[in-house]
């Protein structure tokens, strides 16, 4: 065969640590701050995560080793492929070589198994029984009980109830996984009878969920109940780098040494990470590398929110956590892309965006749909809605390689397949969709609720 | 790492050419016989297939060299890894080692892609502009569509209207990709519209599907058009050969000359030829396997159905085929596993069982959503209703080593994942399945409407 449209790695060419940027930044990473405005101790945070994890989650190591049994469970469907999308260039008559990563084919048809079968393990390791999350969509809830089964942990889910009434799929996948999903608010925390008694008719929000999550895990009377965030915290963004090191060896087997240009959508920030950081580092050390972070024009927190201090949920049980955020009261538009809709973004993230080893990009979902809909039909894979901005940002970037007349190697994160979230498709095909943008003023009016809160420095 | 989970092969190691069990039945096929009970002639087909594919329907040679182009398509997701099942293995406290296809990778969820793209090639090299075919749950019709959108074919999906009111997703799918599907029976042919005509009502069948499939194929008053199956022709069982090719490949990579036992499961037969043909040669050539073909007690082709000439559609508009069949009028009970509701058996998997190149044995529906339910808790992958029934009878061969003691080789196909088909897991997991089975007198009386057809000799 003339062309090599895969390039794997065996098993045994897993890569046997993950990279942690923190120590790479330019400027130091800031800490979380408590409510009295101090920075926070792990003591702190024992009663909602395991004690390993939250030494994970501060570490300023570089390089840390997978633990063995992590690294069995992640072979079960890694290290995927790295495809080059042959089909896409010729659509675009590009001279750019784009690639993809593939992370569509693991069971949970995303990237979150990758921190799921982390967090699951960690937390049994540390003598936890039971997990509780929240979901939007539902891709996390179901990537949590998904690993929860194969460590034998209970798993409870608090899915936004507009999402559990919508999309009965999710609730089976985890269901068929041995997890518990409820929708949220809920009669079984204080927060959801609270918020259920004063209005019973609410389609919940992912920060009730997640005051829910953490209400049910913090209040365990017997302590083996710990709480688990699919994103935004340092350790995922670790957990993710798994992806850009499978890449980059993946690169290097077809003698390429270096991308030109590492795209990646960012919702929370874990699958950009995942793909970005480990160029990152090279970038650090001095490779030429554009690395871009797509957005949804509905929620433009690279783009268009300030760097500050803000909490991680709607309810203020977090953290302030230093990042780019829209103020934990702004409610994006009701894109398809509900992975993207995320007031913050990622500490790691944010500092890689400050420190200017990123660039951002805001796109339109019809853009992404129409982008999405080509990848379908010239590479054969339905992207979802969120892997669809991805795709939008490297077509970007192949039509400048195009104009300039230069083969660049461009390569995106292929975080997962749409197989559960065709309406989006459907209403982009029978011209239903709409696009949402939002005017500075309403930005800036929304983050008013965080005058007073303290400053990154 | 100490385990090797996924057996994985290269793009150069795709195999080159498919293999055809014809030359190798111990008895020779018999023919297919036309409406005057003689063997019908390539030029009988040529309104329906392209000539080329009736050269391959018809051809007793055992290597058929893929084509190049078809090898690249393929290369989008093949080859696909074999997997060791450690987890089910510990579960089961078998000695057995348990290796699984894993089909699910492909973009379309399940092996039928490797058909799909094929026929999808050969009608285009043959100067076919258009494809018909029918779809029950959707599978086959999802296949088609995404191998037509990469060749740039119009691919028109006359999908059973019962399963295109149930899963709205299937369609959206196929739109995706660009297809057409219209719910069956429809008022685009004259079949369709005798029916509605008069039944209204009805909830339609894979019978009239195909037959409206066939009449848009034939009618194209340009000639442009051709009909594709998905499943029971020599042609389809050809292609995928290539799954059990791989396996053998990928089973020497780890030092297994041949395995003990070999599943499939059973509904045309295509994935089970796919997988077990090529080992059925090496049968045929002295080795000692076990081949065995799983089917559901509410379909028992090969477990309590005469071989008979039959047709293979309800209309009776193919030709009758050499083949185990509960007779063209059987309609099998509403199990979830549509794709297993077939009344008869490709006329190749008949052969073979007729041979003693097989054996068959059939499994209730709630036994194989129990077997789904443990390999998703111990290998993390959700099957689909079809890939259950092959998962346990893999579970009841392990069961077997495990009383004999023997450390045996168990490979299992793995066709699909199940993540648009949860209902009938909710419906296994809240008690609400039944299961079914015919008393032979039932099965005897449907195939009274068989008097006085020819019988194989």
């Amino acid at each position: 065969m003339t062309l090599q449209k895969k390039i794997m790695l065996e098993d045994s060419e897993l890569p046997k640590q993950w990279y942690n940027l923190t120590p790479d930044l330019p400027t130091p990473l800031n800490p979380p701050l408590g409510p009295d405005g101090k920075p926070i101790t792990p003591e702190m945070l024992a009663p909602v995560f395991p004690m390993n994890l939250i030494e994970q989650e501060v570490s300023q190591q570089r390089w840390i080793d997978i633990p063995e049994p992590i690294l069995e469970m992640l072979a079960s469907y890694r290290p995927v492929p790295l495809v080059r999308a042959y089909g896409l260039e010729k659509a675009l008559g590009t001279p750019a070589k784009i690639f993809y990563k593939n992370e569509s084919i693991s069971p949970v048809g995303s990237h979150k198994g990758n921190t799921a079968i982390a967090q699951a393990w960690y937390n049994k390791q540390f003598g936890i029984k039971r997990l509780t999350t929240e979901t939007g969509a539902g891709q996390w809830g179901s990537a949590l009980a998904y690993a929860s089964a194969l460590l034998g942990l209970e798993c409870k889910v608090f899915m936004v109830r507009v999402s559990f009434d919508q999309k009965p799929y999710r609730k089976m996948m985890m269901n068929t996984w041995g997890a518990t999903c409820v929708p949220s608010p809920s009669t079984e925390t204080q927060t959801g009878r609270n918020i259920l008694a004063e209005f019973p008719d609410t389609p919940g929000s992912l920060g009730i969920a997640i005051s829910e999550a953490i209400e049910q895990a913090v209040t365990d009377p017997k302590g083996e109940t710990r709480y688990s965030l699919g994103s935004v915290l340092n350790h995922v963004m670790i957990h993710q780098s798994i992806i850009g090191l499978e890449t980059k060896k993946q690169l290097a087997k077809v003698g390429i040494k270096k991308p030109d240009v590492v795209v990646g959508c960012c919702g929370g920030g874990s699958n950009f990470a995942g793909i970005s950081f480990p160029f990152m580092y090279d970038k650090v050390n001095g490779a030429d590398i554009k690395i871009v972070g797509i957005e949804p024009f509905s929620c433009p927190t690279l783009t268009k929110a300030p760097f500050l201090y803000d909490h991680g949920d709607v309810a203020r049980m977090t953290p302030l956590l230093p990042m780019y955020s829209l103020g934990h009261t702004f409610i994006p538009a009701p894109i398809h892309a509900g992975g993207l809709r995320y007031h913050g973004m990622a500490p790691l993230v944010s500092a890689a965006l400050r420190d200017g080893l990123m660039e951002a990009r805001a796109v339109h979902q019809s853009e992404c749909f129409e982008a999405g809909l080509l990848f379908a039909k010239t590479e054969g894979i339905i992207p979802a809605p969120e892997t669809t901005h991805a795709i939008a940002g490297a077509i970007k970037e192949a039509n400048i390689a195009k104009e300039e007349g230069k083969e660049k190697v461009i390569v995106f994160n292929f975080t997962g397949h749409g197989l559960l979230d065709l309406v989006g498709y459907e209403k982009y095909m029978t011209g239903q969709l709409k696009d949402y943008e939002y005017p500075a003023e309403e930005i800036a009016k929304n983050l008013e609720v965080l005058k007073g809160y303290p400053l990154p420095v």
